[in-house]
């Protein structure tokens, strides 16, 4: 039994390793990430870095779709390559399934025209709108389509699927295995129990969060050589952490040390580099973007006085999408 | 504030995911998944495979340390530089917590010593040998340490520790955002509420369950060069996929197309060629594992008669560990 959860930028962790969690322990089945490229794909925080293990091509007929859903379920809505897979995959699957916005998906595929269906409690409005009809349950089974609710909802879903698939005593010992035996702190889980205050307050801080837009490699590099071609070395620096370390050959000269420590240093010398660039200018050829190591190169020519000099430098990212270690090569 | 959650090799992935997928909602506070290297970790089953965003290194010091467990702690706990790393963390944190096995890792750095703690069901003798008072209750605050039960039971911990951080209302808001709202479809996610028969069960499945060695891409490379110098065709056919997509200039000469489609062809296509290989051994120089592409580079020396060449085959693995499309440059 091939089942496969669909990846993709901007999903919602939560969403798909919690099914995995229960659906990996069934017996004889085989479980893949599936998205369009074989890549690394990210969360909207851009903290959680997945590997994609198959391509959809290459599971176009799985017996269990499962569909997560995430921030950025709205733009993958106008995806027709995905939807057109759940679309094929729906017509020969055993069961197809969502997580919290990823009925929007399922009912962009038409899979759910005329079914009850669920999705996280803010998606209901926007569900109906797909097509489906809406209702708050946490999970919903309608013949071979089973939706759940948010988030976390994915656990409840697969342990109900397990069950169907394996029968209730696999389930049961899968449910035992991960120890679900839930203790939520607060009875506010859902809006009607969470009250108008909690609802409301959620609804504040999810407006509030600012939409992460995914690392754009060449427009970031795009950037950064137009910041050093009208010479604003503050707005170079706002783009490094506070504790960079860079290495350059030029530092070397200029600072008597190779290697630049700190966002202050790392001031001083590019406020000392900067007057001697001259009439020197940045194009950037090639940018190459390595996601699992969050090390961007960028490839450029520095030109000045008609000649034209090959460089290279080579950032590495935190967490926070800034610079912490970067190597700038000149050729000396 | 900063908060640390720990990736191993053979890590569960829901231990880790659960409490991110909470605490990434907190209010000015700044998540790092860290390891010992930047690099891409994977579950025990090879499936989720995630990136580190910083090394212990970069994190000396974070106000929360969350320690995850999985199938690979026992091991973990021989790690000299982690449990370091764990005893150092927690002389300066906020709060030091675990979900699952990673109460283990937690007493062998010494932080359980004479506190009641938890874990998974299975692993409560193993965490007094290591010192802690294990209890089966699904979350222990002791001071600063929280430990909790079981895979999931993460979820329930980190909300615990969300409103110790920022305050009830803020905790009760991230509950309802990920619609925490628990409706497991049986009463069974503790060894007590299962009953015996499920608790065997369980534990005849944990038993069966085939542990899985990580991928040795060197180990991998010298068994092939081995199968071929001595000719053993089925050998080497094992490790390729029914679906294989081969392709070699040998092929293009020896079947009239450069690519072989599916096991059968390429069994032909070996069975015709390993003859004429005469007295040809291969000798494995080098290998380059790319995890996130699930795809291994084997550099290797053809000696035959005195004369040596050099060749390269690169082959990505499907989610079973075969190989699922090759090239073979021989140079033609």
């Amino acid at each position: 039994m091939q089942i496969a959860i669909v990846l993709f930028d901007g999903f919602t962790a939560l969403d798909a390793i919690g099914p995995y969690e229960v659906l990996k322990r069934l017996p004889s089945t085989t479980l893949h990430f599936v998205a369009e490229r074989r890549k690394i794909i990210h969360t909207s925080d851009g903290l959680v870095a997945m590997a994609v293990t198959e391509t959809l091509a290459d599971v176009p007929r799985p017996d269990v779709v499962v569909m997560p859903g995430g921030p950025a379920t709205r733009e993958l809505m106008s995806n027709e390559a995905l939807i057109e897979w759940v679309r094929r995959a729906h017509e020969s699957s055993a069961w197809t399934t969502s997580v919290c916005t990823g009925s929007l998906i399922l009912a962009k595929a038409g899979v759910l025209s005329g079914l009850e269906a669920t999705g996280h409690w803010m998606w209901l409005e926007p569900l109906r709108e797909a097509g489906a009809n809406p209702s708050s349950k946490r999970v919903i089974v309608q013949g071979k389509v089973i939706t759940s609710a948010g988030v976390s909802s994915g656990i409840d879903m697969a342990l109900a699927l397990a069950a169907r698939i394996s029968g209730e005593d696999v389930a049961k010992a899968i449910q035992l295995a991960i120890e679900y035996d839930p203790e939520p702190p607060f009875d506010c889980g859902s809006p009607e129990k969470a009250g108008t205050e909690i609802v409301e307050l959620c609804r504040r801080r999810a407006a509030a969060a600012k939409p992460k837009v995914p690392f754009d490699p060449d427009r970031f590099a795009r950037e950064w050589a137009e910041q050093w071609n009208r010479r604003d070395v503050d707005a170079v620096l706002s783009h490094f952490a506070s504790n960079v370390r860079f290495t350059s050959p030029r530092a070397k000269e200029l600072m008597g040390h190779a290697t630049v420590d700190g966002i202050e240093e790392l001031g001083a010398y590019f406020r000392k580099g900067a007057p001697l660039l001259g009439t020197m200018r940045f194009v950037v050829d090639e940018t190459i973007w390595d996601a699992a190591r969050r090390t961007l190169t960028i490839i450029y020519d520095r030109h000045r006085d008609g000649g034209i000099q090959r460089a290279c430098e080579i950032m590495r990212f935190d967490s926070q999408g800034l610079v912490r270690e970067a190597d700038a090569l000149y050729g000396a």
